[in-house]
């Protein structure tokens, strides 16, 4: 059997700061073509240098250097969405539609004791990181996936989602909710793992209670997250067409249905800015994917969770030729599976191409890296590899079964990533998952201890 | 750095006879219904009993019992159609559309050495193992394949390429090519990899070459493998209503179009029987499906393939309503990328989820394993765990970071299996792949040597 122990390691790291150079085959800068032979000079938690590796040694003032042979060098895949708690609730329900898998997913979790929750949070915190990711935006109830991000080292924003839409259930309680959610954050929280809010969906959030944390996300320069324009019930559910049935209660949400769609909801409340990322919109017009484009806001596309739960198909083509901010997520290994933004960039081109929106790999692992910290308004820290920039970097092997033979650099990731083909996962100069123990001789700045 | 030494193992086995007991979590037989805390008997090379363990441990008369605990084991996956010699030119041209992408092909065919080809099918072979895969159905233009499959052990078909459409290329010149190929497979045929023939496609064969060939598949009860209605290009070239670019001539191939759908020209010409597979049958119609349903004829969809060439979407759904003998097969790595039915499951699942015509995770297991035996016409020796069926058999971890929590065991694996979560994979009773060293202990049958 394969154990868990000796699969994952953690590191304690001491705050020496060290320069060295890695170098690849390929290296992605994706603000910039791809580099022959390229090369990336790191110092403490920075990067310092991207070029070709001639340059680089040329510079050099005795930086160590690691050579990765035939190997892609590319910045740290940024995981979206996600909601790490629901690690062990993985692929629930799959023949449910969304109304009653929401309904199913709550009496699931409703099963579950609270240390499940930490637990899975820390797995499926791993389970990212094995898979080149470096930071995730994750939604949760509680603080579990703040905790798990600080101890496995990814970088983060923990979104507290706040629900509260049914006339029975006062806003106040909501709020009180919130404060205590928050309260239990704060031991987590740090440069690395920062906090946002998450008014969970237009269809659980009332408008003064969006309006309300609207206004606090502007003063206190909070990120919020929302689920938008996810299915065409939600659509229905606005507009007044149809009830929504409540997770919590028997029977039906009372409310007054806002009688209008998701994003011109969202603007009338002006959340449509700088500062809001909103998940999935699936049912976006041509006209709305325009609005998205020009506001400013964040989009995050979840394609194997639409497809799960059979929500549509996102108009990716068309919101990338918008120019919106785009970004790509796992959602929750409930609605998805492998917490894995390979599997979830495959899942966007098979599904594209086979209907006639063709994207190309480079575009998408644009939106893997550059376009989710720029969805996430963290373009000036990581994304891509430039000087300035945090060192967030993973590196995927072309040597591995799986991967061999690919001769383009982007085909490779898309076509044939995998956890397994992953050489090492880097965060701020930290490889912080490091199975073939690369940085054991180069660099000292970190101890491993396995866990 | 990963190196590939270590990575694989071959084994070299006597004919020492063996009873041992294999338990897990769940059981899937195929052709009957999950068994929990079920067993597998084996006797040598078969099947010898499949049940509940207690009963097999009641009736057991001192065979060795290896519990692999929380995991799925089921038959071996049926790759029923794959071009290992290709996996080196692993995703290529992934922007090209159907016609150009074959002369790409081709053309990178053309600069590669001889030893590429034999590496290339061996490294395939080794990572259909890796995946659980026990039988693979090939397509080949030489005999590297059938060496590999012998090598490594995997059960296979070789199905020996053959073309000639052009009325300036002979139909003799056919003919001895064949020859020439099937005289360079014989060394490596056996019980375990045996002889096919695959006249390539409607578009690249002529009518009086179908003809004999399919006189000669009767005579000597060689299966036929056929690529059959792919694009809609071919139907178009068919009917007479576009030419078709030469991949081996400049220009257009020289040949007077049936005039047919590719489905009725095949059955004009007698090829809708049992003892005959074909690939694709992605434009066909609802009647057309009907035609292949009552014919006995197998049916092998390769998902990932039609996406990456765009050549559209097949009508699983359909076919399986009507009753299709339908396998899965990756294709070459060329149209795919990795040789992983895992891969292609989730593949399918996603792409027909997302454009209505959803189809549950077990019948894709049951296309991957069951479908395929049938559809290969190898369905009373392979697919199912059965009393007398060979033991070929393959198990997934659910304790591993993609798969746990999972709760149901083809959920498990269509949406989250991956070679990762492979723990061995078994021919005929011999654990070919044993990464964990399973079977070191319990079954000394054979030794294992590393690469």
């Amino acid at each position: 059997m394969i154990g868990k122990a000796g699969l994952f390691f953690t590191f304690t790291f001491s705050l020496f700061t060290f320069n060295m150079i890695l170098s690849a085959r390929w290296v992605l800068p994706l603000s910039a073509p791809p580099l022959l032979r390229g090369a990336v000079r790191i110092c403490g938690d920075r990067i310092e240098a991207v070029g070709p590796l001639p340059r680089l040694l040329e510079e050099s003032d005795g930086d160590s250097h690691l050579d990765l042979g035939n190997a892609i060098l590319l910045p740290g895949l940024v995981n979206a969405h996600c909601h790490l708690d629901y690690t062990y609730l993985r692929a629930v329900g799959p023949d449910l539609d969304f109304p009653d898998w929401i309904l199913e997913l709550t009496r699931r979790k409703n099963t579950c004791a609270p240390d499940d929750f930490l637990n899975a949070a820390r797995d499926g915190a791993r389970e990212c990181l094995r898979g080149g990711i470096t930071t995730v935006a994750d939604c949760t109830d509680s603080a579990h996936a703040a905790q798990a991000l600080h101890e496995i080292g990814i970088r983060g924003i923990s979104f507290p989602e706040v629900f509260g839409v049914d006339d029975r259930d006062p806003m106040e309680a909501s709020l009180e909710r919130l404060r205590q959610k928050e309260e239990r954050l704060q031991p987590w929280l740090s440069d690395r793992v920062m906090p946002g809010i998450s008014p969970h969906a237009p269809y659980s959030v009332r408008a003064t209670l969006f309006e309300h944390l609207n206004r606090r996300s502007q003063d206190e320069r909070l990120p919020l997250m929302i689920h938008l324009a996810e299915s065409d019930d939600e659509v229905r559910a606005l507009l007044g067409k149809q009830p929504w049935k409540s997770p919590i209660r028997e029977g039906f949400v009372q409310w007054t249905a806002p009688g209008e769609r998701p994003v011109a909801y969202m603007e009338r409340l002006g959340l449509l800015r700088p500062g809001v990322t909103f998940i999935h919109c699936v049912q976006v017009t041509h006209e709305e994917i325009g609005r998205l484009a020009g506001s400013g806001a964040g989009v995050v596309t979840c394609p194997r969770s639409n497809a799960y739960l059979r929500t549509g198909i996102a108009r990716l083509r068309e919101m990338l030729d918008a120019g919106v901010k785009l970004g790509i997520g796992t959602d929750g290994a409930c609605s998805s599976g492998p917490l894995s933004i390979f599997e979830e960039m495959r899942a966007a081109w098979l599904i594209q191409r086979s209907t006639g929106s063709p994207m190309t790999t480079r575009e998408l692992v644009e939106m893997a890296t550059h376009g989710g910290a720029k969805a996430l308004g963290m373009e000036d820290q990581i994304g891509s590899l430039e000087p300035g920039k945090l060192a967030d970097l993973t590196a995927l092997s072309l040597d591995h079964p799986t991967t061999q033979g690919c001769e383009d650099p982007y085909d490779a990731l898309v076509l044939c990533g995998s956890s397994e083909s992953v050489l090492f996962t880097m965060v701020g100069g930290q490889a912080v998952w490091d199975p073939n123990r690369l940085f054991a001789g180069p660099c000292h700045a970190y101890s491993a201890t396995e866990k």
